[in-house]
């Protein structure tokens, strides 16, 4: 049988009305008001056509519409693929056809990118969502676990996205295991900066539902303005990326957070010792987390005591969560050895949308092979090494390699193609790329406005350098490893 | 699939092994040491030929030892059944039978009721457990929630005590249900001093290990103790009835309880209006809940600033609950009307056990109908009108009147027996029997010493009453209204 819990939102409804559940730009909507507000578009949704087992896309920036539309879609039981609004047309068009969306709600200020979207799915606007005559919508009583509620895309090694799928249940159990973690104080008030088309900010929002907390949303990251609603709400946790830290860090001066602020949760690869110090300096306690879309958030996660001696650690698997290391031919490894991280627990993804075949790779015996690298140590505690072998990540943003070297193959001019990461002050890193040409007349400035097209910016390499021939190995797998080592002689020489 | 997670002590024992699991008699043990301990004990369980699958039966009062003893037949994956050591040895063997328990784990003090017990379960005393040399043992990595783990005998209308078959599952959600209400702070600690063989007492063991808090165990409840522990150890929560809750306030005088005292959880039953007045005279968070080893403990939880407003309510339903009131036909009535209570939610019993008829009468489609008369006020408060119409409610402990008119009506003296609750200062509620004599020889005494050898001591009438007959409806129904209003008549009578 399978387990079901009331709709989260309209039990919150039910339980505590008139607590705060979102504050966006000085606006306070209590958990009654946002319910009713969400039954309203849930009433528009119905009206245009849009049922439970329905699938529709999304195309959203941090408002508080934005969160409405997310909690109608999720009551009335239609799954949600939820876009990254900083990618090209392209890349949107490629996730809306695989996942066969019939609709796409999109915030009116993206109708420029939108209409160059030449998708199946319809296409609607929250100024048509507004126009349009709402009715008493369908709304789901009860929410049975193992139905799939979010898609996200992430892409991986081989390059093409795939959809993410997180169930109620996926949700459900990484909510609690971050209370368990964290714990659950009536006054918890969560400050979401972070995208909420990302994990990161989409279970802050689940979080919110479930615990009855209230969320203080931004529209986008700016320091000044987290530091004064911290001390203005009264904030006692925040989801932060490197990047974020580092300027919350030099914007604070000499001034600490106050007493009330109890968390910061720092996630998107592992931090730099001095930025740790500077945290430890100024009393900021730093929970350092591991987690992905597939696990639906956090997985491993660091608490404050252990930040400084165990230096480059993510932490201990989280209460329902296990994690081991296996080697290439899949075994256990012992305590301080290399390998790939698996993970498992309840919050670990269905799998991808309509690729039994990759999710059977991915996941086996209910295990996630994550394909980071790491070791965990004989305590216990998980160091990872390398994301995904490849992964960049840029000021929180997930870049794949494969995918760049994908676009760059299908210019004309281009014979091989290889990208890495490049190690950036400001962004953590950013992609460069390898360029084997075919034709000679070829220009980084081609590429770069090739790329522009086809990737979201954030994905561009930020440099091209020419090359005669890629390191590939027998089986033609390109070695990173030697473009990094090219890399760095090519940064080395710059520098004298 | 089933869902599956980690061992929650060993991975306790791995998040936070230096944490203080257990403080027993100025004792405290870390999750470490009790992790320890119930693997030692698991490990003599097994060379006694206990294992995974079996079935063993528990006699324990509230100690340190019984806790690892219980942490370690849930490690082992042997279904417990927990025993009230206040039944009489009938009662006892009765239980002991019907679920089948192989054996008999008792504490050595029990050894003077145990002899008494002539059951096919082997009989082995704490002593001998420690004399026993123990091996390796198979512990669990993982818990199935749908695995039963615990199983409470209750009465009911019927009077055949039942087994509750309660799952890891049953035990997770009702942990998170109570955390999601009453939230979970980093220095939370709970003082248990209800009994461990009740649900009441046996869920603060598992929020313990799934927390990760600190319990402190009282053997038995006494007030004085009480108020020093809640001072010396912080203690921020702490479990009563009535009855204790009364004995607390007397004794407290005009001091107040700390700080950090954050929740006083009230059960068993509403709390009378001097009480709770009381408790706002003294400051003292009061959270009234209805609960049943059904559901494994709370279903139902009001907060303090709700207790005057809505007097005599048991709350709303906890965020994975739901309730309804029905009537005999079975369907909803609408709020204020009253009707039958039912409930539905993940931390309701897997069924009875070797029950499946009486299973399949009292859970239908996922709900549980509780037999508890109730209403539900248009704000979704549930007033809890006759507590299984008939369930005598004493100092905490359920008594059933079914189960000891059964007695009664064995007596080869009486040709019919009714048993109804009479009020009482100290306890709440007496049992208190209307008797049909068929020798007109019988006296009050022979019944009270009949009764002394069949019944636990807290089930034997306190009085009682002999009448020509009993009222009974044309199905010959005891209407135990009518006994009731005997029962005032006669106390009117004699206070005049």
């Amino acid at each position: 049988m399978a387990e079901t819990m009331p709709n989260w939102l309209k039990k919150r409804a039910e339980l505590s009305p008139d607590r705060v559940a979102l504050i966006f730009e000085e606006h306070a909507y209590t958990y009654q008001q946002v319910f009713e507000k969400a039954k309203w578009y849930a009433g528009k949704l119905e009206a245009l056509g849009l049922k439970k087992g329905g699938t529709a896309a999304v195309l959203f920036s941090n408002q508080a519409e934005a969160v409405f539309i997310l909690y109608a879609l999720q009551m009335a039981g239609i799954r949600v693929v939820i876009l990254n609004h900083r990618l090209t047309a392209e890349e949107l068009v490629w996730q809306l056809d695989d996942s066969q969306a019939t609709v796409l709600v999109y915030e009116t200020r993206f109708n420029g990118k939108v209409s160059e979207v030449p998708a199946n799915a319809r296409k609607i606007s929250t100024k048509d969502l507004l126009e349009t005559n709402g009715i008493t919508p369908f709304i789901l009583d009860e929410y049975e676990l193992n139905e799939v509620t979010s898609i996200m895309y992430t892409s991986g090694t081989t390059g093409n996205p795939k959809g993410v799928m997180q169930t109620y249940g996926n949700h459900w159990w990484s909510t609690n295991a971050s209370a368990l973690n964290l714990g659950l104080h009536v006054h918890d008030k969560w400050l979401c900066t972070v995208p909420i088309f990302h994990i990161s900010g989409y279970s802050i929002l689940m979080r919110g539902q479930i615990y009855g907390m209230p969320i203080v949303l931004h529209s986008s990251f700016d320091e000044k303005k987290v530091l004064e609603d911290i001390g203005r709400y009264d904030i006692t946790i925040l989801s932060v990326v490197s990047t974020m830290l580092r300027r919350i860090i030099d914007r604070m001066g000499e001034n600490k957070l106050p007493d009330s602020f109890r968390c910061m949760l720092l996630g998107g690869g592992p931090a730099t010792l001095p930025l740790l110090q500077a945290c430890l300096e100024k009393e900021i306690p730093v929970f350092q987390t591991y987690g992905m879309t597939e696990t639906s958030s956090q997985v491993v996660t660091l608490s404050p005591e252990y930040s400084m001696e165990r230096l480059g650690s993510a932490g201990k698997a989280l209460f329902p969560n296990q994690i081991q290391i296996v080697n290439d031919a899949g075994e256990i490894v012992p305590p301080g050895a290399e390998g790939e991280i698996i993970v498992k627990g309840p919050n670990v993804t269905a799998g991808y949308l309509n690729r039994p075949e990759e999710t059977a790779d991915k996941i086996r015996d209910s295990w996630l092979y994550t394909g980071d690298i790491g070791y965990i140590d004989d305590q216990g505690f998980l160091y990872v090494l390398d994301r995904r072998s490849d992964l960049i990540i840029s000021g929180g943003e997930n870049i794949y390699p494969a995918e760049i070297e994908g676009v760059l193959q299908s210019h004309p001019g281009v014979a091989d193609a290889g990208v890495i990461g490049m190690s950036d002050e400001q962004w953590g890193q950013m992609p460069v790329a390898f360029i084997v040409k075919k034709e000679s007349g070829l220009r980084g400035e081609d590429l770069f406005a090739f790329c522009e097209r086809k990737l979201a910016k954030y994905k561009v390499p930020k440099k091209v350098y020419f090359v005669d021939r890629l390191p590939r190995n027998a089986a033609k797998k390109l070695l990173r490893r030697t473009l990094r080592e090219w890399l760095e002689a090519e940064r080395d020489e710059s520098e004298h």
